[in-house]
């Protein structure tokens, strides 16, 4: 057997566990008792060293060696590279550390569901110390390995290729205009009237509704579902993607919107190249690229004006007790672009969200690099809420750093991916629309032409093409944040 | 470290490996859409490969050999002969066998959901023909390994010392007796007058219904939930014990007591000894043992006249819209015992169940046996039905013999442990009422005595004690028969 397709077998006995993680890390989330966590943690703990084992062997530097010796076709070579690139961030890490982490971060992720809603920083803070310092272990070690600054190597992990200078620059040039922009348009919104939810929302009436708009996205219900969980989010695998929302009786929007949100990373995974399935080179290429996707989803398409017409009309039918006012397109346009400075990111607006971000990379930045400690995270949470966006959480840790389950297991470095997202969903937009009549087809409710052009241009390529390959071959040019910012300014000016 | 904790401990890694299997097996039954199947099965492959590997591995048959001699407790030559016990189990077959049978028979299975529904024998018999034939090869092996005939090799998996030869022994007495009891009792019921149940019973009710019986019966839901499945079953692990039930909008009566069966298997499974948890020692004592809890809880307490009167307030306060005389304890009753021959074992009253069992048994056992083929399953299923029951399943495959799971997936050797565990039920609950005043505590609502009568003479036992030692100290004799005859005909004459 060839070295190539030896190692092709091995990360597809990687996948073949890495498929019961996402299913078991699922239902730890939407299913499980709480009494079931403590041995729930032990046995996912036990297939991350198992895969982590895996990913190690001694064999796989050889078969490497071997494989780049050996003639490969264009799909092949990249195969190969997105292969060795898994393959080297995992060998960078001891398995002790690997099994501290999983087990640390289970402790504190599963901790934190009570302790959020009770406000317990001190009670948290005992269990995320050890996650800060088992991350910045990690980060010192993928430092050393790479040359990269200890923060900028957790980035990798989630955006290959990008770095925290870059990061800065951008972010840097969105705190320019961002404040102003956002002061304007809600001086501009003050003057607008509108209608707000009241009363009950069914929470089986809303799930009714949510199915009925994941079929208008399109999403292959033989190959996924869709249930709650405490933190929304798109799990399982490819052919059997776990989608999760969160219900509040006192409002439909919400979870309607977040169903879209998260319909999007789901029709990528779904839409991935079947015949890389099992393959490093078949997955989603970034964590960026998979949020351009939800965000394509929910800002570009979700909360366009012909969108919400659609939204309008099904949320009219599934609440006939209610006021017809509320669900007139006109009413949900303006409730849909609301913006508002407030403390939660889940729940904030297009336009504030940026913020939200940029204070997190500011503070996780700081504190893998070791120039902050944990305990100094409340206090910059608060003082960096009230420069960008004029908000105190002094006291109010359940709003403030304890709001987000990334960093209870140690996921630094992931939430740049999220404003790297919206802006790559506003340039994909932009290129489509030089081909797509992107309005007409979202007023005729038949969504096809979309999503063929996301499926040829981002689904289908996997990890194929490098993020920047992959983003100038979809756009023309790499990224590009002004698209974001002229986005922006259409929809809210 | 001693051989023995090294033994401990790798039987705990293979338990948390366990633990993954439990729960992505319940999600397959439970959540999981047709489409995830095929990536499904060949990551539960994996799984059950990796398994057998950890089993097999060379260093265990040293360590077994080295704690042999070490000096340890009582308890622990226990632990030390299950964990053995287990490792001979898989070790008589190799790792080839395992992952084609895991193959084989998730493939039937998964098939089986939709061909029995089409009445598909072909299309079943196409899947079944290799699960059929790997069962052959591996009771074969056992059977060398044993010294035993390849069924009762294949009988040892589930009720380690049970021979066929006994089994035949204690059936043929059933047989003696079984027809003419059923006879009487069908000629005695026909006088009875009895309302039906009719009009719609709404699913959720029913669930809302189920869940109010398992808080009776004290289920702890902390460590274990509720839902959906084609094929009602217990599974999960003994911290979050998963249980299933199937509704039927026509009525509510089997989903109810469907729920106290499998309430019955997930109490054993959650009182089971937790200072053993991981170890084969603190697992249930046989599937025997197993089904005796469940038929405990269905048919000792369950279809008793007081446990009925619970079961009659709680269903006539969640179905006000239903006639009140449905409900009423007296027609509960009559319905809860009524005897009928009838084609579905899952469906079957407790006096004609045993003579499924008894018709299943002789077929596997010749089918294993070599004596007959796969071919011939549906034509002695039809004559034997139509011996014992006086029923026939000529082209009636879905009624017939692929009405159940088990054979799908070569469970073959389970079946006998049914009706073992109806005679076992039937001995603790005689022995139990010697010194626990059973009718009155079931009465009063408050069943505490007889699960701590159960938890510490069955459950937190977990296989410390053989089957023959467990059931000799509950009730001062080993396996009796006739307590079983005693129970039928008290009840039903």
């Amino acid at each position: 057997m060839s070295a190539f397709k030896s190692l092709k077998d091995h990360f597809q006995t990687i996948d073949n566990f890495a498929h019961l993680h996402a299913i078991c890390g699922w239902d730890a989330a939407a299913m499980m008792p709480s009494g079931g966590n403590e041995a729930r943690s032990r046995a996912m703990a036990e297939l991350s060293v198992h895969v982590h084992s895996l990913k190690t062997q001694p064999q796989l530097a050889e078969w490497f060696d071997k494989a780049s010796d050996e003639s490969l076709s264009v799909d092949e070579v990249a195969q190969l590279r997105e292969m060795k690139r898994n393959w080297q961030m995992s060998n960078i890490i001891p398995k002790e550390l690997v099994e501290a982490s999983s087990l640390a971060g289970s402790k504190c992720e599963h901790a934190w569901r009570t302790q959020r809603t009770n406000n317990d920083w001190q009670g948290f803070a005992k269990n995320w110390q050890p996650v800060v310092a088992l991350s910045q272990e990690e980060a010192q070690i993928r430092a050393q390995a790479t040359g990269l600054s200890p923060y900028d190597a957790m980035l990798g992990i989630y955006e290959p290729g990008t770095s925290s200078e870059a990061l800065t620059h951008t972010f840097d040039n969105v705190k320019q205009w961002l404040p102003n922009l956002i002061d304007q348009v809600i001086e501009k919104q003050s003057k607008e009237s509108i209608i707000l939810p009241s009363g009950t929302f069914d929470t089986s009436k809303q799930k009714a509704l949510g199915l009925e708009i994941m079929k208008l996205l399109q999403f292959d219900f033989t190959h996924g579902r869709l249930d709650e969980s405490v933190h929304p989010f798109c799990g399982g695998v490819p052919t059997d993607v776990r989608l999760t929302t969160r219900y509040d009786e006192n409002e439909f929007m919400q979870s309607l919107m977040g169903i879209v949100h998260e319909t999007g990373h789901a029709r990528y995974e779904q839409g991935l190249p079947k015949a890389l399935a099992g393959n490093p080179s078949g997955t989603a290429r970034s964590m960026g690229i998979h949020e351009s996707q939800s965000l394509f989803f929910e800002m570009q398409m979700g909360r366009s004006a012909p969108f919400i017409h659609h939204l309008s009309q099904s949320a009219a039918k599934h609440f006939p007790e209610h006021d017809a006012q509320l669900f007139e397109s006109s009413n949900l346009n303006k409730l849909y672009t609301r913006v508002k400075k407030d403390f939660i990111r889940v729940d904030a607006d297009e336009l504030t969200y940026p913020a939200h971000v940029i204070l997190r990379f500011e503070i996780e930045r700081d504190l893998i690099n070791g120039n902050i400690s944990y305990q100094d995270v409340p206090e910059l949470w608060d003082s960096k809420m009230q420069s960008y966006l004029g908000l105190s959480t002094a006291g109010n840790f359940k709003n403030g750093c304890m709001q987000d389950i990334h960093w209870t297991d140690g996921s630094f470095g992931y939430f740049p991916s999220y404003t790297l997202g919206a802006m790559y969903a506003a340039q994909f937009m932009a290129a489509m629309k030089k081909t797509v009549d992107v309005d007409a087809v979202l007023r005729s409710g038949e969504l096809t032409p979309i999503f063929d052009w996301l499926s040829s241009n981002i689904w289908s390529k996997g990890s194929l093409l490098t993020t920047d390959e992959l983003v100038k071959q979809a756009t023309g040019e790499t990224l590009n944040a002004e698209h974001f910012k002229q986005h922006l300014m259409n929809r809210y000016l």
